[in-house]
Order: C-alpha cells, then sequence, then structure tokens
C-alpha cells in the first residue's frame, strides 16, 4: 500500500523518540514510510522530498528535529501536504530550542507543532487529519479514545478498591 | 455553504488577534464559523461543540487562547477532528504560558501548535489540512505561496535597485 | 467516615509524587478519596466528578497533573469547592510548563497553585482551608508547625555541637 | 461586619493591581480589610498580623507581592489560617520572579499562587474557601458562574449573528 | 567593487534592524550587497545564493532573522563561507526564540551568533573575518577600537568633571 | 574626602540607572566617586582601576552593566575590595542576559550581585560594608530602616483609614 | 574566637553544598559560626538571629536557601550587617526560583546574591568584605588569588606540554 | 606549523567538551594550539594573549568557557582576529548563563557565539574563516559536507532497507 504518511529524522540518533510514531501508526493501520532527511546535511534531498509530497500522494509529514530544529519547517516551505513537527530534547535547554524552532515560524508557512518528545501524538495528528476524510479510520480513532477512557477506569477502580499505597507498591514491584 | 472549519475564541478580547483566521480563510475560500467558547466559563457549550463537530462536517477546529490556555486541549479530548491551537500573548510570560499550555499535551491526545499569535498560520494549516483532499485548493494554496515568494522577489529587487538606505525612507514615510 | 478531600491524578505515573499528599492528610487526621481523572481521557467522569463535589460534602480538590495539565483547571471551572493543582514535574521543561498551565488561569476561575512537585504542601492547604471552621484541626496545624520548628532546632542545636563536618559525615553514613 | 478577608500589599504601588481583590470581595459581600505590610521593611507588623489572624477571625489573607516576593511565604508560616499569594508583574522577568518566590514554599508551609496579577482571582478563590462552610455564599458563587456563562453566551451570540468584522470595529469604537 | 559581505533580511520588516549592518560596512570601507532571500518564501533562491557564494568571491554571509529564523542555518549548510547570525526581536518571548533557533545548530554546520539584535556586531564579525588577509582592514579595526576607547575616556573625563547629576542631566535635555 | 566607593557603569546610557546609586550614598554620607570604565572598550582603565583600587583606600566597588555584563566580574578579579554587580535591563532577554553574566561567577571571584536594574540597593550594600567598621553609619543605616519602616506604617494607617479606592483615586490624580 | 561570620541553612538538606563555605573560612582562618535557621518553621529563630548579628559582631551573614528562598532576604531586612545569599539548585527549575527569589530584593534591602551553589564565593565575599579593614586578610586574599593563579597556570603548561588528548587521558583515570 | 587557530578554556573542567575543537581541527589539518587561560584566574595571561594573537599570525580564537563566560568577550575586546565562543553547559542553568554571557556582547564587541557545548562547530567555523583564503581548505570543507551528506545517505538507504524497528535493535545492541 502507498504510504500516506512520512515520517523523517534528521539524524538517526531521534530514532528512539520517533519510533513511537511508526508503532502509532501501525496500530492505527495507516500506511507510512521512514526516512532520514537532514535540513542542513542533505538540503537537495529534503528538497527533493518536500516538492514530491503531494504528487506521491503523501497526506502528511511528520519531523523530528533537535536543537536549532529546522527541516519541519523548510519542508513545510516547500508543499501543501501539512507537516507535523516534534521537538526533541536534546542536552542543554530542555528541549525548549527545537520547540521555539518548530513552532515559531513565521506568517504563511505553519508547523503542526506538538510536545517535546511527543512521537506519538504526531502519528495520531495525522490520523486525524486523514481521518478528516476516512470515516472507517475516525472510527478507529474513536475506538482509540475509548480504550484510553476504559484503561484510566479500570486503573482508577483498582486505585479506589486497593488503595494508593497497595497500588503503589504493585507499581514499584513491576 | 456548510462551515468546513470552526475557529473559537475564548473571550472577545481574543478577537483581534484571531480575526487574521477568518481573513485568510475567507481568501482561501474555505467555508467557516466563528464564535466564543469558553473552556472554563462555558465548559457545557464546549463538550457539546467538541462532540458535535465530526457529524458537523468540521475538517479542522481552531481555538486560540491565552494563560493557562485550555479550550484546545480539552476540544481535542472530544473529537477526532484535528484541532490547532493559536496561544495567545497576554501581558505576562511573553506568551510562553499559552504556549506550554496548548503545546504540551500527554500522549494519546495531540494539538497542532502554531506560534505565539499565530493566527493566520492556523487558517493556512487547516487548509492545508482540507487540501490533503481538495485539489483546487491545494492548488490555491500554491498560488498563496507562489504569491509570497514573488512579493519577496519584488521587494529584493526594488532593495537591490534602491539601496537599502532609500528603501528604509519609504517604508518610514509610510 | 466521608471523604472533605478528593485526591486526583490525570495517570497513575503520578502516583508516586501524589501519594505524599495522602500521607499527609492520614496524619492530620482528614478523611479523603483518592483516585484516577484524567480530563483528557476521561472527560465525562471530570464534569461528573467536579460537579458532584460540592453535595458530597468535599471542602477542597487537590489534583496533580503533569505538562499541559488541565484537570485542575477543568475541574475548578465546574465546582465551587476550592481546587488545588500541584505540577508534577516531567521530563522536558523542568516542570514549567505544569506550573504556567496550572497557574495562569483567567479571571473567575482560580486553582491554588502550590510548588512543583510540593504534593505535601498541597495536603497542608487543604487542611488550612478545613481549619478554618475546625478548631481541632487548627490545633493539629499548630502542633504540625511546632513539631517542624523544634525538628529544626534539635538538628541545628546538633550541627552547633558536633560541628559542620562530623554531621555531614552522619548524614552521609545513612 | 468583621472581615473574613485580610488583604495585604507590600507597598502602595501594588495598589492599583490589588484593589481587583477588593471589589470582587464587596460583590460578593465578603467583609475584608485592606491594608499594607511590607515583609522586608515591616518584618514585626508582619508577625503581629499573621500571628493574631486566627483569632482575629480571618478565613483568609490575600497577599500581593513583586520581585522577591517574600510576604505571602512569611506570613504563612506564621499562621493556620490560608494565604492566598498574588505574584505582581514588575518591570524585569515579566512577573516569573515573583511566581517562583511565592509558589516554590518549602514542605510543610504552602501558599495558594493564583496567575500573575491575578488579583480578582484571589478575591474568588478566598470566597471558595470561606463557602465550603457558607451555602449562601456557595450559591453566590454559583450565580457568579452562571453570569460569567451567560455574559460568554450573549457575545458569542452577538458574534454569530453580526460576524467577527462587525463585533471587531465596535469593539474598537468602544 | 565586487562585495566581499552579502547581507540578507528574510523580510524587510527586519531592515530597521539589520541597516545598522550596512552602515558598520560602509565605515569600514568593506564592499557588500543587501538583499531579501526568505528561508520559507524564497527557498530556491536561497539555495541559488548560497551555492553562489563562495565562487562569488563572498568573504562572509551575515542574515538577520526573528522567530523560528532558519535562513542562516540553511545558508549556512550550503557553503563553506562563512554565516553570521543575527537574531531579531519579535514581539513575542523576547528574541529568545530566534537566538535559540540560530544558535543551536548540529554538529558540522555552525552559525557564528552575535547578539540579539547585534547588526552592528555582525558588520564588525564580518570585518574580522576579512581583517584576517587585510592588513589594511585590520587596522581600521584597530582604529575603530582606539575610537571607541577613546569615546569612553572623554566620557568618563565629563562625568568626572561635571558629575552625574549634571552629566545626566545634559543627556535628558539632548 | 577621599571616596571609599567607586560606582563605575560601562557606558552612559546606564547613567539614568545608577544615578540612583549616587542618591542613596549622598544621603548616607559615604563619599564615592562616578566614573565610566567599559570592560571592553577600555579594558586598561579597567585592568588599573581596578588594580588601584585596594591601595587607593576604596572599600566597595559599584559595577552596572548591562547585557553580556562582564565588568564587574573582571573588575573583581583583580581586586580585593568588594564588588557589587548591578545587572541592568536591555531591551532584550529582560534583565536575564546581564543577571546570569554577573551573578554566575566561577569558585574563587564572587560578584555581590543585586536585583535587575538595583542600583540603589547595591549603594545601600555597599554602606552595610563599611558599616562594619563604622558605627555611626551603621547607627544611619538603622534610621534608614526605621525611616522606611514609618513610611510603610503611615501609608498603611492612612490605606486603613480612607479605604482603597480612595487612596488608589489620590495616587492616581497625583 | 568570636566568629565574624554566621553561615546559615534553612534545611540540613543543604549541608553538602555549603559546608564549601565554611572550608574556605577555615583555609582564610576567618572565624565563624554555622547552624540551621528556618525562615518558616522557625521565624521566631531568625528574628532573634538577624537582630543580635550586629551586637554579636558578626561582619557577614551567609545564608544558604533553595526553592522560594526566604531566609536571606528575612535576615537582610532586619540587621545592618551584610547578608550573602547562596541559591540552592533543587530538583525542579535549575535553581532560577531561588536565584530569582533571592536576588530580586525591592529597594532598601539589599542581599549580594552569589552564584547558583555558590558556597565557595560566599565564603571569599565575606572575606572580601572583613578585609576591607583587615590589612592581613586582604594579604591573604591576594595570596589566594596567585595560588589559583599559578594553579592554572602550572595546568596551562602541562597541557602545552604533553598535549590535549594526553591530558585527558590522565584527568580521566583519576 | 605555526598554529592558525588558538584553542583556550578557563579551566581544565572543560576539555572534556573543548577536546572535540581540537579532533576536528586536526582532521581538517589546521594547525592550531591549545591552552588554558582563565579571564578571571589569569587577566593578565589573557590580556597578554589576546594582543599578541594577531602578530602571532593567529586567524581565529576559540574560547569555551560555562557560567559568567567572561573569556571569549574579554579577549575579543583586545585584538581584531576573530573569536569564537563556545557556551560550556554547567550544572544549573542548562547552559543557558554560558549562552547569553557569551552571546550578548555590546556594540563594537562581537564574539563568534555557536551552540551551547558546540565544540565541533567551533572548529569548523575557524576552517571557515580560514577558507575564505585558502581554496584547498574550502575544497576540504566541501569534502567534509559530502561526505556528512553521504553518511546521512547511506543510515537513510540502511532505515528505508531494514526497517526502523530492526535498526534501532542494532543501533540498541551496540
Amino acid at each position: 500500500m502507498e504510504p500516506l504518511v512520512g515520517i523523517i529524522i534528521g539524524s538517526d540518533s531521534d530514532l528512539g523518540v520517533m519510533s513511537k510514531t511508526a508503532e502509532i501508526l501501525d496500530k492505527l493501520e495507516i500506511p507510512y514510510e521512514f526516512s532520514i532527511i537532514s535540513a542542513h546535511r542533505t538540503p537537495d534531498r529534503m528538497y527533493e522530498y518536500a516538492r514530491q509530497a503531494r504528487k506521491r500522494g503523501l497526506k502528511a509529514i511528520i519531523a523530528g528535529a533537535g536543537g536549532a530544529a529546522h527541516v519541519p519547517g523548510m519542508v513545510a516551505a516547500m508543499t501543501t501536504v501539512p507537516v507535523i513537527g516534534v521537538p526533541i530534547q536534546a542536552k542543554a535547554l530542555d528541549g525548549m530550542d527545537a520547540l521555539f524552532s518548530i513552532c515559531q515560524m513565521p506568517p504563511g508557512i505553519p508547523v503542526a507543532t506538538v510536545a517535546i518528545n511527543g512521537a506519538l501524538n504526531a502519528g495520531i495528528l495525522a490520523a486525524k487529519i486523514i481521518a478528516t476524510n476516512d470515516e472507517a479510520l475516525a472510527d478507529r480513532l474513536e475506538a482509540y479514545a475509548t480504550n484510553m477512557k476504559e484503561t484510566v477506569e479500570k486503573k482508577a477502580a483498582k486505585l479506589e478498591s486497593i488503595g494508593y499505597s497497595e497500588y503503589l507498591k504493585q507499581m514499584q514491584s513491576k
């Protein structure tokens, strides 16, 4: 099946965080591709990728980047496909540099920014975008939400039943 | 025409900033609705709004909010429709409070955050989302980008021709 | 005994921090309940909880949350019961995101924010609120303060007597 | 009538912000007193005030302070009466200094911190505290919330009816 | 004379700040060119510019940008010519977004970042770079430093002679 | 009389803020000198000044500086005389840059940092240092504190007597 | 010998950091006392301590505190003895809360703030204060500075002689 | 061969970070010297170093420093040789203190600031400066960039071929 979502990272050191995007897309049965595209090390590759995205049928591009994270904004500048940016926390500045670099785009070129290290949410946002024209996927998203709700309710029931102290003990012994 | 985008603000004091969203949607010929929904003052109205959004045919919801900006995240929690959050700068903290409150959502409930006061970009992001299934709109977006490019090029040509000093003088006399 | 305080967390990952609230309430002999209520995963449960709080006799609700911490503010929007928010430090941004999201509430809907990870203080604040109409509890709070004072005085006496160097050695050998 | 709330400011330069606290308490029919007590310039006065608060029948103390805002925390250290702190934004640091100084209290001595310049909310929080044992006040608070809700709804109806552009024009001409 | 320095801005709204770069280069007799190149609105123009820079004989490129300031980093990725980035302060975040976006470049692609709004310093830094192989220019830079020194010394002598109070009065009456 | 305190500023643009230091020293009858010494523009002058300070009889040096404020730390590195640094708020970064640059000195070379724009406090701190060996000055400092206390008490009495609303009116009409 | 410096900490958890102050005072042969005084847990003890300081002959008080660090400012408010504040880094906010709480004191009540965790520097600053009237101590401080200089020079010579790579290896093997 | 680049650190604790500068200069075949020069502990040595730099033929000076990082700015004040500053992350404040202290230099004295801990980039920036008059070095820099590009492309090909999950496994097993 043709990929609907492109996941790109600037360096394989971001793969640990960004693998969560792939996992959730798998779970939601959305075909995707996953590659490495660096704004600074492979600018031509980035241009090419961004400019082919629409005609290749991508419905969303998810770009994870840390530091002076340029790849989400640069890709967004060269395609009509919505771009989702995931700020990745590096050693210094607690992720604030990537957050500001991705989020504070100038008028005309938005990047849909999610939380720092929010790779899972980037996948869900892509799913919500695609679901605007895919009722079955919208239903799967509702099921996903329902499942989250039920998980919380189960845990709540357990906490109320055994008490916080025992609950905590069981958590810690895992 | 039925609205495809819902623009909501928590208070009419945010209307000045968020009117830019409406203007760009007008320009891109995307039908929208515009209302006031406060997470804290009208929680039921917010629930109702969020839960009806999908069946009412909205393809994106754009929520502008300042301070402990809850409305984008709460609406996102109750619909499969993608929610775009616009952090609005208030008097203190330079917009950082709204940015963090909107962006740092927990796993499972993304908000597509744009720049602080980035109301225009929220509209374009909504357009990009809708354009994933609307070739004509995608073409209008490309035309918009081309127009931005040409405006820059014209200004660049003028700056190169008359020099920065004369250019600046003309800007300031406007 | 009917609970006077409701402790709620959005996810059981916050239980480690928030168990300190329960411990101090136990110590101050204040009956409480402890459950999991997620603003984003269980919004209906949150509405229900908030709207029943007053008639159920709660005198304070303590909500711990991290990131874009919405639960304290949303609950506060739907009840006259005072809500105490505990910002929980997550991996990125050093707790600042939760602090801003909880504290920067709009006019009309206050959340009584305590320190980042200040779960113990949330319990004492709830006690102070209840003590405004419970002389015996106010006396227990004064005893608690006296006890803190005496602990400091004893440590001070010891430090002055054995010197900082020996004191430090004894601390480190524990 | 004996005051139930004590409003204190460290300097009369904070009076402009903190007068909002008095106004809302007037509106909610809660008797209060309003004075100037500086942690650094009148420490004895502060000690005296804090230590008399409980026996004088105060149910809440609201302290507004900017910069290295010590008065809320110091008063909280010497009374069982709940203390609400209002961080006041000064020229530098955007209010962050006052927020951190008030909020980050050590274990055992909580201050109920509200938003930067959140004087109105401090008054409402005091009201919520008192309302835990005053049904009539709790009803007035619910009426206040209902009123906020209706104001938003009226504005929303107007915005939906006349459109954002006309609405904005009317706002600006005021 | 062929330009040795290229000054580029992403938008003419940055011209006011960046004209200081041109002024100092004029003063130091360094030929330059000045144009508008937007990373996001004219990416091809930026590629072209960056890739021609070395063979066109530029010894330094100075790029001023605000917000998610991408142009300095992207140009630096495509040329061996040293790139100097000037973070420009916009309405929100006090210039921190531009500073982080320009400065926090990944390994392999440095941008020589100067102070927020530090357009004059960018020009001097370019001059210092060129002066590494231009003794006459190095001498002019030393003369410039000597001149700064003497200006301070004259002001110091005046302040010491007439006193701070009179000095201040004369400053304010200008 | 020989100066006991040296006040230095890096640029006469800081004179407005730093004149408060001179005023309080006048009031406390402490002889001082006031000059301009730039770390970056007059490094030799700074070396000379720092190295002569002890033998010239200075008991404290007060240095006001903004941005990458080096002069307090550099002077402190070259004298045993205590150096007090006043971070001066510039246009960007709200004074945080000067605060960090002055305060975060490495082990061995302290600067006594006061609040951002805290020029008055720098003067009082110098006075407290000198007063450690000048009983008369210590008495004047106590009188100064008593005077501050009485001013607050008078204002408090007035506020309690005429009410916050009338008090505010009188303030605003000044 | 009577102590000239009082070192105080709010909690023995700060002893690890603050023991560096005692060590340097020992080295500089300055008699000191070391105790625990909590602004919030032992306010009376703090008052007493501050108010006796001058007549007890203290020349400087060094107070280490974390979070909403009130003890340095409160002590400074009640004595003419110079107070040196050491902001202590806690788990959240990277020490910024303590830095702001200690440094941003209001006009009239300075605290001489040193770097975050700068306990050693607090000791040296106290020494510099005392040395303003103790030539022998001033000489010891100059010797201390000379010693620092020589240590750096020796390391520099070694680095230049064996190269960075071998130097690093030797460091890491320690 | 005579060194073209001077690498200086204020303390050997920064050697671990700054050794990356030496490594890249080795790789790019640029002769350099490496020493320890502390702004605060060896100010004379720093003056001497800065003032000899031009005549000794240095084309760039790279200074790494943490906290109130003064050495880059002070050296820059005393030479026409371009100075590159590397902010080094210390325990508190996440590197922000060093970044601001190095970057926010006053008009007239630029420091070319690179990323926090960006020692490798400092070396490349020095190389770019030297390459403005060394075609062979410019070619080596292009080769370096090409090599970075090819490394990314190879990794991208591998990721696309074996999938993210297998790729991640192989990374983690290293």
